[in-house]
């Protein structure tokens, strides 16, 4: 196990580009600090782009999608189909994600990991099935070791392609109906929360509905008390396909050297997860945003997470990290085009 | 005076257009309210451009410069000079407004009203000059009454030429050392806060400095206390020549029927100013972002506005306002250009 490609170190940030680009900010024609966030974050990629002007016009998105067992429990308002209709939407342009993807000149692939129905040939999505949907994580694990391996390999095989294709920003995004219960389940295991914080409407469950999803969360938590603390046993225990899969495309860009941006709820989740196995991936996750589900800021607080964008969306398939794209691009481009002061001729402060 | 240009009232918003967008976001691909305030903007938009799917193309940004008396009292740790340095670096491409202008691909223009220095013909800026910057307000009123109605037709010169251009936005932003002092006594006058509320570190005192600040702000208004209630009395008692520009150009612009997105600190309280001269024109304003200035939110918080970025900024130059720019394109492009649940043949939640 500790020869399993998930293990292997990450990407070291290069902490003399660093340097230099923090010394560039400081002498760019604003008061220091002037443009908050954007400077940190302009920053933090030259270190991880080891040059001094990073950019980011080479947008990669991975939508992967998977059916979940657990939606028997009746946890989610929408019927399961609307996973693989959504998969051909998202194909076939109509989605927030295929909007956003043309608009924003990034590459957009759909990865199917195991939708419930047999639909298996739609026309621009990868098929890569693990199973027809997850088990029902409420009475049993929600899939196999090997079944778990498989979708992290999934994430780790997009990865490649997108390395591939030149990417200097990769977007994971996921669609699969009930996976913010898994999500929740996931988390509650990993960080030892109440269910209370972290199971929330989702796409729109009204009191009730939120209030019956955490018994099914709880009593599934419980039944799987005496499983290993392991992340990953927990992650397959509690996890959808596209979740895993998530997780195996974080570290592989963190091994691949390809900076990340962190999509809502059930992607901070992955995160989460991708951190506890492995550590070293941390500097390359960059976070787009602040979604509505109530647990997204507890998983964001763990991981000291300061997202971009607060805009109490719940769309999830990566559009609130699509959404930070053009900021993350501005940050690029004010710290990499912005005179100095020397180069303006302008006073700096007086001290 | 009432026969005052910026008395006169402002287009309506389409209602019939307006209940139309709302009625498509409903049966875009996606669960309702799921895309935030980001499905509300463009609604709005829709109700202002009056077209069922509202575009942003054409992007107009004017930044308005002048200097301030008030700094002879010692509120800011920069030096005069500043000033007219940076309207240079605005025309030379070296600044933050220049960097997103370009990339925004936005026209920018660089109008003086009125600089301490005698500087009266710098290339690419558009001299407009009401007097070599104000009146030290803590003596005396600002600006006169001629000055101050001159400010206000600067800015309004500014709509013509961007409806010339077929502006769809119109961005406004300022450049002044001491401006911030200006905005903090002009909110207080008209809002009644206690100035400690009001008056912050601007582009970076410390708390000795603030706290210095504040006094000789509410000296200010303790100085002129037996004003007239009226808000242009207090916008031409207190307002730098820019601020005034900036209420001119806002009236001017929901006048014309032009979407305003109002920027920083100093933009809001000339907004408010607006607001209060001729209520009308609210609609018409979009605000972008949420600065670092803790005055700010009380300002938004008394035009009952939510701006859509929150990042600390604190530069002003219409840099926030610019950053949320490709938000605002993409809740458009989204609106425009996302199927609805029949189009994509997608099924909607089970009701």
């Amino acid at each position: 196990m500790s020869n399993a490609w998930w293990l292997q170190p990450c990407q070291p940030i290069d902490t003399l580009t660093l340097k230099q680009a923090r010394e560039r900010q400081r002498q760019l024609t604003k008061p220091a600090g002037s443009l908050g966030p954007l400077e940190d974050v302009a920053v933090q990629l030259a270190g991880l782009q080891q040059r001094l002007k990073p950019a980011l016009d080479k947008v990669w998105i991975s939508i992967f999608a998977g059916d979940h067992g657990i939606v028997a429990e009746g946890v989610s308002p929408y019927p399961q189909e609307v996973t693989w209709q959504m998969l051909l939407n998202f194909v076939n342009g109509g989605a927030a994600i295929s909007v956003l993807a043309r608009q924003l000149n990034a590459q957009l692939e759909v990865v199917d990991l195991g939708t419930a129905s047999s639909v298996d040939n739609l026309p621009g999505v990868r098929h890569e099935r693990v199973g027809p949907g997850t088990r029902n994580f409420a009475v049993e694990p929600a899939m196999t070791r090997e079944q778990g391996e498989q979708a992290l390999q999934v994430g780790r095989d997009s990865v490649q392609r997108a390395l591939a294709a030149g990417t200097e920003l990769f977007i994971g995004g996921e669609m699969g109906i009930g996976n913010t219960s898994s999500a929740a389940a996931l988390a509650c295991a990993l960080l030892g929360c109440p269910i209370t914080d972290l199971a929330g409407p989702g796409t729109g469950l009204d009191a009730a509905g939120v209030s019956h999803k955490a018994q099914v969360i709880q009593r599934a938590l419980d039944t799987h008390a005496g499983l290993p603390s392991a992340p990953l046993e927990r992650l397959f225990c509690f996890g959808g396909f596209e979740v895993v899969a998530l997780v195996g495309a974080y570290l592989a860009c963190a091994q691949a050297g390809i900076a990340v941006l962190v999509d809502g709820y059930i992607c901070t989740v992955a995160a989460l997860v991708a951190v506890r196995l492995n550590p070293s991936c941390r500097p390359w996750l960059l976070f787009g945003h602040r979604g509505a589900e109530p647990g997204h800021r507890h998983v964001l607080a763990a991981l000291d997470a300061q997202p971009l964008l607060d805009l109490g969306l719940r769309l999830g398939e990566a559009s609130g990290a699509a959404l930070a794209v053009p900021l993350l691009r501005l940050a690029c481009d004010l710290h990499g085009q912005m005179a100095t002061f020397a180069e303006a001729a302008v006073a700096d402060r007086s001290e």
